[in-house]
């Protein structure tokens, strides 16, 4: 507990967008999230009052941090699992725990564990060697998709392979390098499809409304919520998996389930442990952000209201654009002339080309009209002129 | 600007909880306040990262303050006008400037301004001997509202006067004591009311919806947004008023305008130039917070949507109740559990009985519910079990 305050104090390793903005929400329940970054410049570094410096793969400067914590939390998935059962087996709180983050962290231990619970993924193979990725092509078809088992986000560490020549040389090349690998079906997804839900220790779990995340080059760039004509029925069998997955892996805080939809159903794609940029959304269009709703679940409060604020709600990634023109805070000028009814939020980052330097979200009763302002709102941010 | 980020600094003069919430406003727009605090125990110290310390009386403070600030604003209206003054005249942009500021810093002047501005003002008088008052309430009538012309705020610095026997001992005294006084009817008011605009260097006024304020012993206990049964009519006229002092009083920045609503309509009270506590809804009431909105102004930024986010708004005031009881951690707990939808806003304030250490806010299709929700959940807590 913080004696100042009365309230408990929240310690989130990892400074980057995410934990900037679960600060935001932290300062409403009354608290001040402690960051643990590795630069001043972290987006989370530059916002909150008590920030350590430290490594999140160094032992030692993770227990300093856990020091005076009343529960340890992650802003990204990066912490060495042995790391995050040593905080707990010296009686820290850490949620996730390290039984439940494994699983996403570990896409080969997710997928066991999934296809053990009989949830839907798509058909999938570990990976020593090359002949076993032919050979699981010539099964299912090609092209199918090699993955890293760890370390990969935002399309990186993901490989579509069109053929046996390329498998082999690709997958001789990652084992060479010392890479996991598993190896996926190319599920015909008609699009993809994301649930979160939150965990407390107690038990208790809040589901969000199911949405549509749009990608683009394997990073996605917008989110539709609610998901635009998806059936009830398969909305909530969406939840009920998500709860289910949260249950059974005993995840405590916020679980995102990404999904494949096809033709045939649902199918799990990823898991996160984290508050996620599928849930951006969630800051102005739904009741409870994901992020207040994380610190709640990790607390063990009672879950906030997942409810929308308005029939359509859509967010949309602003990318960093090439150097050269105007600069953020002209863009800035020039979109809320445009659109004063668009909510911005900017990470402090410097900007490189591709990379998410914020988001923005839009209000209202039709998803189009939302859509189209969202997606022009980030163009503004990125582009300018 | 700030290198890091290419975004602006605004520093803001006062760390209470309107700098706590501003902060919050500033990181969504790629920002961070920068704090002139008084202490590590202030509000927005516990959760800023660029806190300075000083006395906003002093000059020299003030000066070392603004350094590298893009602007400078106030989360209060203590800063001497001279100060105030003399940071424009060495160069530091500050919104809102002095001469605006004196309104809402001195009671005498603002009703000698809206006088002469013909604005709706109550019958008033300076005071500079006790007869005057009791000519004043011989002429208008007892009882009459004796008020500091300065420094007063939640019911401080406000004397109800009877008759001239009080009035005589009560001026008296204050005058003996030094305090500047002005003597104003007492307006047969029905309820009050209050209006926010927002309005940038470039000129651009932006009206919130004209509000309900609910007072209980000169203080702030519930705000109802859209005001209940106001007549459409009466509600632009009380927007375009506050759109024409705004002008007229070349205010930049937050101006809030406190109303008493008569049978003969609308009178103006008081003036505030910054976020108010009367605008506290529009965190998530409105399409665009009062934090937000202030920002946006000082800095010429377009304003932001001011819409409301649902048909009813209900913001109450959490008050510190008597020692002792459920910890505030607690409480919070209670209170999640009984209403998943209210939203907190604490200010990591110690509780002292009668102090304002946070408010809760929520929004429903229906006033009186919504009303009866944000009641319960502030009184939950105030008082615990």
């Amino acid at each position: 507990m913080d004696s100042r305050t009365g309230l408990p104090v929240v310690g989130m390793v990892g400074g980057g967008q995410l934990a900037r903005m679960t600060h935001q929400a932290a300062i409403a329940l009354g608290q001040s999230l402690r960051v643990l970054a590795l630069t001043p410049d972290d987006g989370a570094a530059l916002v909150a009052a008590d920030v350590r410096y430290g490594d999140h793969t160094d032992l030692a400067a993770l227990r300093a941090f856990a020091e005076g914590c009343d529960v340890v939390t992650f802003d990204h998935e990066h912490v060495p699992t042995g790391h995050v059962r040593a905080l707990a087996e010296a009686g820290v709180p850490v949620h996730p725990a390290a039984d439940a983050l494994l699983h996403a962290q570990d896409k080969r231990v997710m997928r066991e564990r999934l296809t053990a619970l009989a949830a839907p993924v798509p058909r999938w193979r570990p990976v020593t060697a090359a002949d076993e990725v032919r050979a699981f092509g010539a099964e299912v078809g090609w092209p199918v998709v090699l993955k890293a088992s760890r370390g990969g986000y935002d399309g990186r560490g993901v490989w579509p392979l069109a053929d046996p020549t390329t498998a082999t040389e690709q997958v001789d090349r990652l084992l060479a390098g010392g890479t996991e690998l598993i190896v996926e079906e190319r599920v015909p997804l008609t699009r993809e499809l994301a649930v979160q839900v939150a965990r407390s220790p107690f038990g208790q779990v809040a589901a969000y409304p199911v949405v549509e995340t749009v990608q683009r080059d394997g990073i996605c760039v917008e989110v539709l919520a609610p998901a635009p004509g998806l059936p009830e029925d398969r909305a909530v069998a969406a939840q009920q998996l998500a709860i289910d997955l949260a249950t059974a892996l005993d995840v405590v805080g916020l679980l995102a389930v990404e999904l494949f939809e096809t033709p045939a159903g649902l199918v799990v794609n990823e898991l996160a442990m984290r508050p996620h940029n599928s849930g951006h959304w969630t800051i102005e269009g739904a009741r409870t952000s994901q992020f207040e709703q994380h610190l709640r679940a990790v607390l063990d409060y009672p879950m906030g209201d997942t409810g929308l604020t308005a029939p359509a709600v859509v967010m949309a990634n602003v990318l960093g654009g090439e150097p050269g023109g105007m600069s953020i805070d002209e863009r800035l000028h020039h979109m809320f002339a445009e659109d004063p009814g668009v909510k911005v939020h900017l990470y402090g980052k410097q900007v490189r080309p591709g990379r998410k330097i914020g988001h923005v979200t839009v209000l209202g009763d039709d998803l189009d009209k939302a859509r189209a302002r969202a997606v022009r709102a980030a163009r503004w941010l990125r582009e300018g002129a």
